[in-house]
């Protein structure tokens, strides 16, 4: 009687929510400090300051009835404005108000460009190892999800695998760089290999195909460049979510970028604001637009993830763990100690290591460990990391 | 190549929007003092101190980790119990944390009941005059919206239409109350008929139809009785909103209330989240969800309202306008001079009144007016309306 397919979304929740929430009621049980939950992305680095200060700012100086108010539907001109001239000044675009649409964080920035863009029949290509909620998202669009296997070596692109599966029917292709859940950076070769090969085959098919880059991790990055997409290739969509960077995951607050340079750009703008109101968003959390245009270009502390980072690299490659040394987001994805990455999960679990199988990010053999967790976690999780390991020898 | 519907959406803008962004510009040209805008729904009425003193509690008190962290995909726990007390405290109902979901307003709450509850084919009923973004995420669900005619002597139902219209393909059926555009509030007497009907169909029809209360106007009343509908009819939803009684609705926060004596009670909540899922929401905003469970039971001063109503209708009743006198919510909901409503406001521009016609409201020959402005515009306004009328003489 009522929708079957929204039955099974809501009681087969994702793993990560799953465990998240399994997470929470052992540490009930035992004592969160004896629970090494790794497997949610939810940033424990605080917000910085500017947030907070931010907040009490605009609630002092400014009539609540703005402040709380309906914005227009795309934000508020005055926020799209600002946040346009930051991302044009350190990454040397040329964006305007009206490239800017306000979304509620990530999820609703990828799902509204997936509705904006979906006909019946439309394949949406990702590369694996990728965020599992795309397919729920492409799949509710109407679109079809075709997922490229992962080059687990280096977790860049599988070019030769990529070519097999794009056709007359790729309305679009996602990636996510800083990726979830691996952790790697795609290089400028990388970019330049991908946009060059869909030039070609927009010209061989004769339409649009566009690409969707998903960044909520851009600033989560060590020492590495990560190339700005729209300046390699026009029809670009930026999807971008303030969850991480200024650690407001809770507060749903993102935006889109259509460039002008992109093919039809002021339909497309139309269709995404189209998507936003069939989705039922009405507009961006107002008061979360406001901060976060106050603190842009401010990112929380990332120093702690890059000692988290090489903290639990550095241990677990020493107790002879396979992985890809991440260079940014705040994910370890190393190689499961038996094949059956679910398994490997279970019994992690009975060491109270709660860490996701790679299977759902269409990567079996894997396990993706959130390290955005107190630093203390990590240096008291080892040991349980070892007796796994020694489970296996 | 895009999505034609999304275009469609996004481009064909809501009248209410449209008059809105109109409103916007021409005070930027005339000065906003000169512009009598009766277009939007944006209470005026600032939300109460507890709101700031609320937050500014939160972000002195709590770990910013958790303020701004992810919650629960239905929202936080706590949060969700508190709710439940202070409804159980007010309209002596019985429910939990369990039958409560936190969601970005009144549009995502129904939202995502349409969602959970439809499948193709499925029909959802409402009562003109209805808020016309109701077809709009209708059939992004996949329904189909059927409209009763209005009852225009009083704006309770028609009941005579309504049995006309309802069949074995009736999903759910949409009440609003206190009513946007008409401001009137269901009668006891209404509730009664309605639901005492929907059992009868239930049985004749072997199935359920679910009754979805959209009441984000319910504190706005003006000593009146506003039936809580759960105590009436076991497969209602309550899709509520704080966008007007905490005067916060850019904020988008709202819930809903799957009871426990519904039919299927805990599928149909997995359902709800499910769609949740799929729409891309993943929580509700984290500050503000508990913002409003400190701010539990206490509304904006709704006083302002009464006497915005009062002003206007008596003085539109003495310039001769007909309106059925609104007993909630803050609209007035007069027939228009002439029996073209698009007319009648092209019109009403010309003096700088702004009022949306009663056709996307399923009800021609009618205008709303939304009131939750300065009383000092209202002042204003009436010269302008009184020349409005002195048109058609």
């Amino acid at each position: 009687m009522i929708s079957e397919k929204m039955y099974e979304l809501g009681s087969k929740r994702s793993v990560i929510r799953e465990l998240f929430e399994f997470g929470k009621k052992r540490a009930a049980e035992i004592g969160a400090e004896n629970v090494f939950d790794f497997s949610i992305g939810n940033p424990n680095v605080p917000a910085p300051e500017a947030v907070k200060k931010a907040i009490i700012e605009i609630l002092e100086q400014e009539n609540p009835v703005n402040v709380h108010g309906y914005t227009s539907a795309q934000g508020d001109a005055e926020v799209r404005k600002t946040l346009a001239e930051s991302i044009n000044k350190r990454f040397g675009t040329n964006f305007g108000a009206d490239n800017l649409y306000m979304t509620l964080g990530a999820a609703a920035s990828i799902s509204a460009c997936f509705l904006a863009l979906a006909n019946p029949g439309d394949e949406f290509i990702t590369f694996a190892p990728y965020f599992p909620e795309y397919r729920c998202f492409v799949e509710a669009a109407g679109g079809k999800l075709i997922v490229v296997p992962a080059q687990i070596e280096n977790f860049q692109i599988d070019f030769n695998e990529f070519e097999k599966r794009i056709n007359e029917k790729t309305k679009a292709v996602i990636i996510n760089t800083p990726n979830n859940p691996s952790g790697v950076v795609y290089t400028e070769e990388t970019i330049v290999k991908l946009t060059d090969l869909l030039k070609e085959k927009e010209k061989q098919y004769g339409h649009a195909i566009y690409l969707i880059s998903d960044e909520p991790y851009r600033e989560v990055a060590y020492d590495v460049n990560v190339p700005y997409v729209t300046k390699y290739y026009n029809d670009t969509f930026v999807c971008y979510s303030y969850s991480k960077s200024l650690s407001l995951p809770g507060e749903r607050i993102g935006y889109i970028v259509v460039p002008d340079e992109m093919e039809d750009s002021k339909r497309v703008y139309a269709a995404v604001c189209g998507a936003g109101r069939a989705l039922g968003y009405v507009c961006a959390p107002s008061l979360f637009q406001k901060v976060v245009a106050k603190c842009a270009g401010q990112t929380s502390d990332i120093s702690i993830y890059r000692k988290n980072r090489d903290l639990l690299y550095d241990g677990l490659i020493k107790l002879g763990y396979k992985c890809v040394k991440p260079e940014g987001a705040f994910y370890l994805f190393p190689q499961s100690l038996e094949p059956d990455a679910y398994a490997f999960c279970e019994r992690a679990k009975k060491h109270n290591l709660l860490i996701v199988p790679g299977d759902d990010f269409g990567c079996p053999g894997h396990v993706r460990i959130s390290y955005c967790v107190k630093t203390e976690q990590i240096v008291k999780s080892l040991p349980a990391f070892e007796k796994l390991a020694q489970e296996y020898k």
